[in-house]
């Protein structure tokens, strides 16, 4: 092999039975490990048949060879005989069910069903409406809007503008199911000093989120330049009374500057008792 | 062990350095191929100290003592004093990591970061920042909201009042960084009998939803009970006149009758070529 055939980057193929979702995740995740490797994801969903299963393999093949180095394939296939195919491709094979299925087949003492693609089979299952519905829910109850559902929230998130309340709501109610509406902290409020009385009855369910005000005035500024808005003295002013009327109330309340809506999530969760255990 | 003590459902432990995310959704996946048994999640995220180690392995201990059987415990932890230590509980474990990390180091001939919490942290990586621009985004141009915006779409999604586009848009955002925009077809379009003049320039990147018409009156029956807007009639109209519309602009079009979000994100992602190779 020459070494004008080095690839720049490693060829991850994600190939599932489903919509490849989970091993897509979790690739990202292990790879993620390897910093200084370049990698270049091609997702392969819905292969639930040998012939599919043929194709991938061919597709596999001529990578294998254009690049000089075989490529790494992230596989969630249960049926045996669609994986046992797709193994034929000159590749690492990282066979995420056939690692875990065997010593949970060991410890439950029963075989697993080999069924496909069932994670996200269930669009008529209750589970599944839920979320669609709290997806429902989060948008109507986005930013103060609709406050006669308040009653029907699992939580309501307070801040000040731009501080990260909307995805966080649309991420909990899109993986979670979870009823996330959100509620704006504003220089109104401040100057009365009192929570707006529309989310008082509903202090139980209040999740504060707050931001540092340089971030706070660079998020603001994207979006409404130059302006009062976004001017840093504004930002310093409204994150201070804002954090200043949560601490008054007991309202949990979490620095969203340098956390992900996936982390903000969690913390809320964990924070809210929403994270439950579930039975599934 | 008496028989008495017997649990209904297995404890599943997910603990994780960082949300956890990973580690649950890939555990779902995994324990959904046992249908007949039934478990009970505790998500332990952030764990990344000894001596949180330490509480986890107590909690571990008090379950399979309480219970009688061990639980099982998926980890998603990469540091190895961290792991060694949640390790010495009494249950099954399933090392996500450890199970593909190995392999990886062989074939790429390097070892890994051992790096914690790696795939949320860079919530300032331009990866992160156009997620959060992408929800952004698909909200303003929701349901036809702020047409202004429409060239700078990756994809918008057509179809009649309530067959999915707006789940489906914030999906596509949230999950990968996609400008998801939804525009929706009716009764005066399909009079008209033409595509609304609005999004005609953007052909290319119309992807059309559609629905049986018993599913969608269900779906608008929830909404607006006993309405003509719910009728089966309506229905049956609508869903008639809007596939006759997008089948005559050949617009590519997808049922999204018996399909997850997750199953139609991931089709569109790829009708549309927008699953392009992501280099990460």
């Amino acid at each position: 092999m020459s070494v004008a055939n080095t690839p720049t980057a490693r060829t991850v193929f994600i190939i599932s039975d489903g919509t490849g979702i989970t091993a897509e995740t979790f690739s990202h995740s292990v790879l993620s490990q390897f910093e200084s490797v370049s990698f270049k994801q091609v997702r392969v969903p819905f292969i639930d048949t040998v012939s599919k299963a043929d194709d991938v393999v061919q597709r596999i093949n001529r990578v294998a060879a254009d690049q000089g180095t075989v490529p790494i394939v992230f596989t969630t296939l249960v049926d045996p005989n669609v994986l046992a195919r797709v193994k034929t491709g000159n590749a690492l094979f990282l066979d995420l069910f056939g690692a875990f299925v065997e010593p949970l087949e060991h410890n439950l003492g029963m075989k697993s069903s080999h069924s496909m693609g069932k994670l996200h089979k269930g669009v008529n299952s209750k589970q599944y409406r839920s979320r669609i519905d709290a997806i429902n829910f989060s948008l109507a109850h986005d930013d103060g809007q609709f406050v006669t559902g308040l009653a029907q929230a699992d939580v309501i998130l307070v801040g000040v503008s731009r501080c990260g309340k909307t995805p966080t709501s649309l991420y909990l109610a899109m993986q979670y199911g979870v009823k996330a509406a959100n509620f704006p902290l504003i220089p109104e409020d401040f100057e009365r000093q009192a929570l707006p009385t529309t989310i008082t009855p509903f202090r139980s369910k209040l999740f504060g989120l707050t931001i540092q005000p340089d971030r706070l005035s660079e998020v603001r500024h994207e979006r409404r330049p130059d302006s009062r808005y976004c001017s840093i003295e504004q930002c310093r002013y409204e994150v201070a009374e804002a954090e200043r009327l949560m601490r008054r109330d007991g309202i949990p309340m979490l620095s969203t500057t340098s956390k992900s809506i996936e982390e903000i999530s969690t913390t809320v969760l964990q924070d809210v008792g929403l994270d439950r255990h579930t039975a599934y």
